[in-house]
């Protein structure tokens, strides 16, 4: 596994005679790169037009293989080479519509001016009536500062944009909310939490995104505290559910009892300290953390978890062991204990390959390709807001990680994210479960 | 006019026979219920289903008005009261809407990761292209404290967010654009400036909306000031673009040479101090304002107006009146001089009826009913994005309201705001006149 991060699409034609295709594939893979989706555009007598998607590591990698192909020669052409990426996020991705057509001066009226008088009033006479007759229910705003943009760092809001759209796409298409995306020019704490205050009330809830760490840690505690809606930094607590329904897909497969399990997470930044604080809520008895950070170990030990004095240490002791390292290949095959469970979650490049660490005997090993936190965030803020929630709680976030389990199927460690059930499935666990408080 | 705010729909079904419509009509006019759209839902042989809309000033005569009609008898039958208006908001008037279809693991690396990390390195290593890869440049924030909330009152964001969101859309309908209410909880200027400022990189610009005087003035020169983004408060400039327009095809109607006029504005709030500002920027010379408060007669004469001593002297002194105080019959028949334009804007009750002003001698005579912002704003703001303007200027505005001049027909103050192509004419004449800088 290597950083891939340019997606291309390559228009090639081909000879329709069989044999030219694999060609085609042999040449990319040749070069490195991995194909995704391909659509046939034209399936002729003649010559058949395929549309490729490539993932390669760098555009010399590109270079590389676009050579590749048209040293095959024989017939075989690429006509163009997209960026289906970039084209699509052309004018943005997002946009606020109207849910009503005005097309009468009688329209105007009721959506507008004299009309909307009264319902000015009628929430000012019963404001729990907001929820009805605006949209600030079903509204989530998406907060980032742009310190920790994906893996790439601090690149500044704007530039994280794309990421922030992204989750308003996903919120709308999976669950039907209104991502709102707010850029903050700040990273200061009092800031944040005073910008935030200010802006809430037009929101139902508070999703925070890429915020750093440590600071994320303050700022989501303070706001949580301070606002009467839900708040949840997604980078830590949607992460978490995701890993915990992942550990309880494996542990299930592997006849593992999770809460007797000694379970080691390796890395302790936003996400790490949110997995181990998720499996302390969960009931697992021994959580192990490691930090090259005196200061993360810290943060663990304040909530209730246990240190341990290395890497070696806790892959001798562990039975699951979890890593959120960002560091490549940590883990060395020697280190596996034999039936262990190794969640490597860093992307793209994980601690230690799967393949590698069954090799070297573990039970079940998995990277952070399936583990996409995709299939957490928008149902649990859906049931969430459905539940007039004030606040995500732990059994909520348990309640959506079991729903996400229930829907797996035996083999996969979490369901297919644009499967549409298991969005809503989270989403009523997470209701529930609020309404059980 | 009277204060008219219930509007609400009656199902009314009467037998199939000529003048039976005719009676219904009469009942809603004795119980004084204005009559607006009415869809015919069934037209049978024996009996006529109808949809009538109909606007009343209070409950009571709401009440008075069904009592009327089933007061007829004769086979007349209220069947339903509907209240078109709320039911329009459930749910709220707006929702932020994917672009795209997320239909496969594909579709969902292009929008999502993988693939969007390679659009936010591109917009960090060239940030102009923010513009075109999100959509930033296509968002307007739609600011409100809550303060002065249509003629309202300060009756706070929350009870004032349907107005925020049929400003979105109408944003969306007339010129495609995003707009994002964003609801303040504090009426603090330096609060509002700082969060303004903390949360402005989201957007293309920002509009100020249902701010009270005198605390409007501040904040929206602070921010202009401050901001690299087009700022501009529609209760101030956005109405007195519109006001230009209407004061532009009265003299055209009288023919009377503007710049020469001697106008008068009584009443110096946000809108009528703006009003005398954009006549004096487009070339009146004598522009006299009037208020009750000493400290908005300062601020006119802070702009380069004038100030005058009474609203009779102003009256014997200008040739055109505008009126915008909020006071019902302020202008009584024996002040009006013989010639003048009379435009009397306050909403719903003006300060003199046209038609009794016309009575008295004026030459020209309105109401606000149809001096509506809703014709401005829309096309101000797409023009200034497309333009890619660092503010809203003088030129601008006044390009805008002599493009709604150009579009108005022989005999109207202004045009019918549902026309598609006015709000594109006021984009491209706000959009030249930028560029011209």
């Amino acid at each position: 596994m290597q950083k891939q991060h340019i997606i291309r699409n390559i228009i090639v034609e081909t000879p329709s005679k069989p044999g030219n295709f694999a060609k085609v594939a042999t040449a990319i893979g040749l070069g490195e790169g991995d194909i995704g989706d391909i659509t046939t555009l034209k399936s002729g007598a003649l010559t058949t037009l395929r549309d490729i998607t490539i993932t390669c590591k760098s555009i010399e990698q590109l270079d590389q293989v676009i050579a590749n192909i048209e040293e095959i020669g024989n017939g075989v052409k690429i006509h163009a080479v997209t960026d289906d990426v970039l084209n699509a996020h052309e004018g943005g991705k997002i946009a606020m519509k109207s849910r009503l057509d005005v097309r009468s001066l009688g329209d105007l009226q009721r959506i507008y001016t004299p009309g909307v008088a009264s319902v000015c009033m009628e929430i000012y006479n019963h404001p729990e009536k907001a929820n009805y007759f605006t949209s600030i229910g079903n509204s989530v705003a998406i907060v980032t500062d742009g310190t920790a943009i994906l893996g790439l760092g601090n690149i500044g809001p704007v530039a994280g944009m794309p990421v922030m759209e992204g989750k308003a796409v996903l919120l709308d298409q999976f669950v039907g909310l209104s991502g709102i995306p707010i850029l903050l020019n700040t990273s200061d704490p009092d800031e944040i939490v005073e910008t935030v205050k200010h802006i809430h009330k037009g929101f139902g809830a508070i999703l925070l995104e890429d915020i750093g760490s440590p600071h994320c840690f303050e700022i989501e505690e303070r706001l949580k505290e301070e606002l009467p809606i839900p708040v949840m930094h997604d980078d830590q607590h949607g992460t978490a559910v995701v890993a915990l329904a992942a550990i309880l897909s494996a542990c299930k497969a592997t006849n593992v009892d999770v809460k007797k399990a000694k379970i080691g997470q390796i890395g302790l930044g936003a996400a790490g300290l949110a997995i181990c604080r998720m499996l302390m809520a969960y009931g697992v008895e021994d959580v192990y953390g490691l930090d090259r950070q005196e200061e993360a170990q810290n943060r663990l030990l304040k909530h209730g978890g246990k240190t341990i004095g290395s890497l070696e240490e806790m892959m001798e002791t562990c039975d699951i062991i979890v890593a959120t390292t960002g560091v490549s290949g940590l883990i060395k095959p020697e280190m596996v204990r034999k039936g262990q469970i190794i969640l490597a979650l860093s992307n793209p490049n994980p601690e230690i390959l799967p393949s590698e660490a069954i090799a070297a005997g573990a039970a079940f090993a998995a990277d952070g390709r399936s583990v996409n936190n995709v299939i957490g965030f928008p149902g649990i803020f859906k049931g969430a807001l459905d539940a007039g929630a004030s606040a995500i709680t732990y059994p909520m976030l348990i309640a959506a990680a079991q729903a996400i389990v229930g829907h797996t199927k035996p083999g996969e460690l979490i369901p297919n994210p644009l499967d549409p059930t298991v969005h809503q499935l989270v989403a009523r666990a997470v209701e529930e479960a609020a309404n059980k408080k």
